[in-house]
């Protein structure tokens, strides 16, 4: 949630020069990402036959940290594929040379840089129904919409990533998040990874579409943002993330009529098989499980004076406790 | 330099329906203010006669600490008072009911909320002549149109905040971030404290006009911004912070086009006294003991593992010298 790296006008401008899109006009810091930095730019627009296309916006982004460069244009190209079939995802702009990002760039040569579409609309806090119906039937039409999408990439915050995360923090810095936390760890982890389901359709997966990276005006999807989770796992698993990150109120309490309107919004697009269906409840499980064992380590690796207040990993724990208890919601 | 207080999509909604600004479009957090917490907004416009106007542009800054409530109104009725005198400062929208801010917002009702205009322009890193000469006519204008502003505000980071934020970092504290930073502390700051100026014309004055705080497109000013150092000082003064912030490189060295077009552009506007002339060469040390002392405190009070690095203390201090060696340059 900062912006790393100082890019002064003079700099942004040669950088803007690069594409198609006009002259800088503004340049905002945004505080959006984690392991990136991230620039709302307003230019004059690409100089058409039309003229000015007049207020072109763009997302620019510096990646600093964490993201493998070798896995940009998988994210970047992902974009492209998506948007060209209608998706509501922002069109990676190529420079002038055709490429998806500019490389080797920053004063050691070992930062990229992107830039995208910047998309209207705002995140929802507290989703409704209404909204969580259009949610599922935009993440069914990205699961249609990548099918033929050739690149393929593993999910890095599979089954294997959980068990480092959880060994990484250890039973004790479990313990001290909560003493419950390593209780549940111990006993679902490895029920969760011998039981995890190998025989389901897989795709391309968004695997990350909380509230804060769908962009909404009203019960209308305007954007779905932050691809860099994409990867090829069960396209079921998907909609379990979705559902996790959608269904629960900040009180963790489920919540029926949001949980029955994705997965409606879901098949109005997209049918989930009777073995996809059937799996829901565990992959539901293991979708709590990841974001526990991520949330974990970031809230024992987080120093106690920082900025960013981690988020705490019992959220998704309880919800795992809920599927476990509650596979009849899915039935 | 980040983004403090969560808004979700249906708080920022109820927020933006206090004023006649439309319906929320987009909210993007920004890394703009170290104390507060900023939002660049778009909205579908004020309803008026002709409709929407589409696509309108604003800034929310939630107050979070430092800046006293009591001292909003000065800061926000100064920039309607130069916005109508045709200064480019960002307008204040007020609500809907006229008041300037949103007051006792938030869970606890301690926080406070502005709306103002957005700006076109970006902040430049290496200022040229021409661009200097354009900040010295604004920064002359801002002080003409300012005559008649009614309110006061004393400046809180004047003389004797200097010798408060000297004594809290301590001699040993100053030598920990260079050595020679102690040494010019103690024989500059008494030195300047006994002869700082009491008869020069004082008013309105920016009091922190660093090319961040300038938005330019080429040679144009399109806003000046963040006011919240703006206070009733020597006039002079702001032209030497102006100075300080302007006619250096990044190495500390003097630029003397740049100096000489910051003056000429300020006097085409506003003609110096001969005795603020005169007082120039100390103005330009006080100011640069001014950054010295501030940012000292920040860097001894800035946590290790912090995502804001520190501005280095030293390059005020450097430039501090510069001016006692050289009073000449503003002869």
């Amino acid at each position: 949630m900062a912006v790393y790296t100082h890019l002064g006008a003079e700099e942004m401008s040669a950088l803007i020069a690069r594409f198609d899109v006009g002259t800088l006009v503004s340049a905002k810091g945004i505080a959006e990402g984690v392991s990136n930095s991230n620039w709302l730019l307003e230019t004059t627009g690409a100089d058409g036959p039309e003229g000015s296309g007049g207020g072109a916006r763009f997302i620019l982004t510096m990646y600093e940290f964490r993201i493998e460069l070798a896995d940009l244009p998988y994210f970047l190209s992902l974009l492209d594929h998506l948007a060209a079939k209608g998706c509501p995802v922002p069109r990676t702009i190529h420079d002038r040379e055709g490429k998806l990002f500019v490389s080797n760039y920053g004063p050691n040569g070992d930062k990229a840089l992107a830039l995208i579409e910047y998309l209207p609309g705002v995140s929802v806090s507290t989703p409704t129904a209404g909204q969580a119906r259009a949610v599922g039937a935009e993440l069914a039409r990205l699961h249609l919409a990548a099918a033929d999408f050739p690149a393929s990439r593993a999910n890095g915050m599979g089954v294997a990533e959980w068990q480092r995360l959880a060994a990484a923090c250890g039973a004790e810095g479990l313990a001290r998040i909560n003493p419950e936390l390593a209780g549940i760890v111990a006993s679902e982890l490895p029920r969760l990874a011998a039981n995890w389901p190998a025989d389901l359709p897989s795709g391309v997966i968004h695997a990350d579409l909380f509230p804060d990276n769908v962009l909404m005006l009203g019960d209308t999807v305007t954007g779905l943002i932050d691809f860099y989770f994409a990867c090829n796992d069960i396209i079921a698993y998907d909609l379990a993330v979705t559902h996790v990150a959608w269904c629960f109120d900040r009180h963790d309490a489920f919540q029926p009529d949001v949980s029955a309107a994705l997965i409606e919004g879901y098949e109005s697009v997209r049918a989930l098989s009777a073995k996809e269906r059937a799996a829901l409840p565990l992959l539901g499980q293991g979708a709590a499980m990841r974001f526990a064992m991520s949330r974990a380590w970031d809230w024992l690796n987080t120093p106690a004076d920082a900025l960013v207040t981690p988020k705490d990993p019992m959220g998704p724990a309880r919800r795992l406790g809920f599927y476990k208890s509650n596979p009849g919601i899915f039935a």
